[in-house]
């Protein structure tokens, strides 16, 4: 820690910020992103909040990004061009890295469907930073599912370019995490990332998750 | 926590967020906004970053977000139209809320000088999670000052609309926390910063700090 006790009549203007390395140690963790990608209704929000619950018993240090507090604030004056899907997705990197400048481990849910969308973000927030997390439901599943009735409406014709229907998803080529949601509960999802940021340093081993 | 553990392919679609509460609870402390607001050169970033040292000497966890991290990132599509300008603040505004939502106390050091941008802040983050620090510098000292040569600039009129200069600053009416930069140094006016979260259990008695 520099000292900053020059009088402030005569300053030298030397702006000593606490550093990344600092806040990490603080929290006892790597700072990093977790980024969620796969269709709507693949289970992205419900895994992270979930992720997010054992990470909290594990004692890290959490936040999540999705649609609920990014499109009601933020960005809010976007809408579904794809100028403003690529805009959307830009905002969110860069709030994702300023979490990880502050130390935290910060998850995102959006479908964010374009591989050259999440690799600008890879690149902005730190490859060594950056965790994909597929979250691999297919198609049929997440129509049947439905959860807010939007496969329907597309179906229909009342959401163009809606992704899976007639807007393509490109799936991770190489998921740091690939969630098969088929096959396992969300519980065991969520254990499955915890994991990963356990065996690969991000967070010392959670006590007391489940 | 409410568990979650339907399996994936007959769910219920309910997400259980952590909550602020928990967020809050984990941190020790009371979420918050320290929204930093004066001319070019008072001091606002040099106090701001002073403050971050102390609290993060006290165990608080807390975030700067000043022009560095946010007109090279986030706001990097902003100009410095009217428009710009409250978009800017605005994007600042909802940054800071988001980071108030994940349990931090975040500070903020931009000029900031139209009351109503500040007073929408306030407004979107909840009057009590909003206190403004008035740094109070005379324009003369900051001109003195004049840092990065910016008020040379202006005087050339080679920066238009400059604040002090022939942009108005619109100083707070009734700052939570007023620094007279003039008769106190930098430690100090920080100190006088931390005490009032003290004092007013943001955070606990700071130990260790200075």
């Amino acid at each position: 820690m520099t000292k900053t006790s020059t009088p402030a009549t005569n300053i030298t203007w030397h702006n000593s910020s606490v550093s990344v390395q600092a806040r990490a140690k603080q929290k006892h963790q790597t700072p990093m992103v977790l980024w969620f990608t796969g269709l709507s209704g693949s289970g992205k929000s419900t895994i992270a909040n979930a992720v997010e619950h054992q990470l909290l018993a594990a004692g890290a240090h959490s936040y999540l990004l999705d649609g609920d507090n990014m499109r009601h604030g933020l960005n809010q004056d976007l809408g579904f061009s794809a100028a403003d899907r690529e805009e959307n997705i830009r905002r969110i990197g860069e709030v994702a890295n300023l979490f990880v400048d502050a130390g935290m481990i910060v998850l995102t849910a959006f479908i964010s469907p374009f591989r050259a969308d999440r690799e600008k973000v890879r690149a902005r927030v730190g490859d060594a930073a950056f965790i994909e997390v597929f979250v691999d439901t297919p198609l049929a599943v997440c129509e049947a599912r439905d959860p807010k009735g939007l496969y329907k409406k597309a179906r229909a014709g009342d959401i163009p370019d809606f992704t899976g229907i007639d807007s393509a998803y490109e799936p991770p080529a190489a998921p740091d995490i690939h969630l098969h949601t088929n096959q396992a509960d969300i519980e065991t999802c969520a254990q499955q990332v915890v994991s990963y940021l356990d065996t690969h340093g991000f967070i010392r081993a959670p006590k007391g998750a489940n």
